[in-house]
């Protein structure tokens, strides 16, 4: 049997969950799963149920890369793949893929976003062993989420035939976050999955599909994995890495080889959210009897906090209220916002335009207030 | 013709605008007029309309004397008036009237709030005019306001006859801050004013009606009063003051007065507000092309800010946002709030909700968290 290597991408810094979320404190550095732990090392510890630590890589920017380094102790120094610069996924997931294969060519590999929450670690593994059984047959795999709402805050997959007994089943699209009405489409349908960007599949198998969209990447990644493990690493990456092209994996690889029928899901049935944003944020921990959910974090980062003293919720109803300084925060008959109080910036948004913050923080940059990014 | 004294009893902190207005830093100490002076400043200059300014008695608490006899240069040292302890309106203001009877017994008096706003001087002045005249002919006068909305922030007075050929009007009773429904009654009716708190009479006729409601009072004042310039004034204030009943002006002298037919009331037609609550306070500041009003103030209590630089509102709609810290304020799509981000605390209140704003601050008093008031 093929050995498996999780890869996690660890950049992007959440936008959406700005202000809480900023360029030097990303969502994956943040404790956001009800735990002390960030939720990178939660998705660490979620995958040594499917793989020995030493086989695990993760893909960050030159900021986080110290952090990441002594947070994951067992991390082995030459599994941390720091891009000199930003590429979005498709370059980042590539390169761990090229030098995967480049130690291994018979090796499975799953990519898993570094700040996503997962609560039933069995189920998971499940999937994943599922996902792992479907790349050995040549597929690449995602892991597909059941909807549990027609949320239009997350991608799709549509889903074709069952493969042989299943689970598994074809991918024939992937479909770009919907509006509300075509999101209740497709839940309404069965035939849609949340794109939860976790993909499995064997390594050779994808660098030959991506050889097939982008010969170039794919040759400029062959030959930066060729020198990994030299002397000449550094050097190479730098001399190459600059030119690759900025695109995100789904674009490149994933929607082309859907088109022809390359692509497999098997549907993961444990709890899993993005926290992509202040509505899935509040999803994490338990609402009080008015709906409220209250989360006050300690100002060093070290950890959710619990005193929730200097909250005092005066007849408000569904709100998800994130508190990082030491004031005291008070709501006298609001309902439905997302409310989040840090030391520099204060954001109210009401529940129903969370998904705006993004432009929010488009907004800000045009201003010239990137300071607060 | 009698000399005209005004009296402005400076107490009150004003607790439906917490956490904007303290029981260290009250209402009218604030710059809430739209202009650098506060309102207790802009009350006094509005006054020398009326009477030269060696007649105006300040009525305050020992601990915003201070501040009030810096910011108010002309103010004569024996007409400000310190309280040893908070007695609310009945004490504070009939204390003055003692005292301005015994220096002499043919003044006319007249009691105006520290932390009104108003706009037309002229107007005002006309309208103390007619209240004086009201006030030589006997009565307990009243300025009433022509309400322009069915504001249930406000008390009212329900009027009678004209007398003569009017303005004036007999005051029939004094009624409480009305629900929705009555105050529209009030409002379609046209028999109703709102209670503004002005009040105009000769010291002595006062006087007289406060010694049939209350004897004692009225003789523990008179001697305070005969104290007062003197070297005993100290001693007598501080041996007899605090024996006295903490009891509204309303309550003890004008609903009762009212009933007999000694109360009238002149109808004052300038813009007046009592800047009692975040949506009182909305409407002293034009708002923009959404509907929102967005107030910088200084955090050294100096006067308003110009910068809204740090406030970035986006697709929101008739909110008061009031902020007196450095932090940037970002809104997305969210209506109808009332937001105050002071140094310490931060309120996010419905706008249909700000009169509660006096419920939360009781609770907080509750919670032992009185170091935020």
């Amino acid at each position: 049997m093929s050995s498996f290597y999780p890869v996690i991408p660890a950049g992007g810094s959440g936008k959406r969950l700005w202000p809480l979320s900023r360029a030097g404190y990303p969502k994956f550095l943040m404790p956001l799963g009800g735990e002390q732990v960030s939720l990178l090392g939660a998705t660490v510890d979620r995958l040594r149920a499917v793989a020995p630590v030493e086989n695990l890589f993760v893909v960050t920017g030159i900021s986080h890369a110290a952090h990441v380094a002594r947070e994951i102790p067992a991390l082995r120094e030459d599994n941390l793949v720091i891009e000199p610069m930003a590429m979005d996924s498709a370059p980042a997931i590539s390169l761990a893929a090229a030098i995967i294969a480049h130690r291994d060519p018979d090796a499975i590999m799953g990519s898993f976003a570094a700040d996503h929450v997962i609560r039933n670690v069995q189920a998971f593994a499940a999937a994943v062993d599922s996902a792992i059984a479907g790349a050995e047959e040549g597929y690449l795999m995602t892991i597909g989420i059941q909807p549990t709402r027609p949320d239009t805050g997350y991608g799709y997959v549509q889903c074709g035939d069952l493969l042989g007994v299943g689970p598994r089943r074809r991918v024939l699209r992937f479909k770009e976050k919907p509006d509300r009405d075509l999101a209740q489409e497709y839940v309404a349908s069965g035939e849609y999955l949340w794109n939860a960007s976790m993909f499995v599949w064997r390594a050779e198998s994808y660098l030959a599909e991506l050889h097939r969209r982008d010969a170039g990447m794919h040759d400029t990644l062959r030959e930066i994995a060729a020198a990994w493990d030299t002397d000449a690493r550094e050097q190479t990456l730098s001399r190459l890495w600059p030119a690759l092209k900025k695109i995100a994996i789904e674009y490149l690889v994933m929607e082309p080889a859907a088109e022809e029928g390359l692509v497999a899901t098997t549907p993961g049935t444990f709890d899993w959210s993005d926290v992509g944003d202040f509505n899935a944020l509040g999803d994490t921990t338990p609402a009080d009897r008015s709906g409220n959910v209250i989360l006050t974090l300690d100002r060093d980062h070290s950890g959710p906090g619990t005193g929730t003293d200097k909250v005092v919720v005066h007849d408000s109803h569904d709100l998800v209220i994130v508190t990082k300084t030491d004031r005291a925060v008070t709501i006298v008959g609001a309902d439905q916002l997302a409310i989040v109080d840090m030391p520099d910036v204060l954001l109210v948004c009401s529940r129903d335009r969370v998904q705006d913050v993004k432009s929010l923080v488009m907004q800000l940059e045009i201003d010239g207030l990137s300071a607060l990014l």
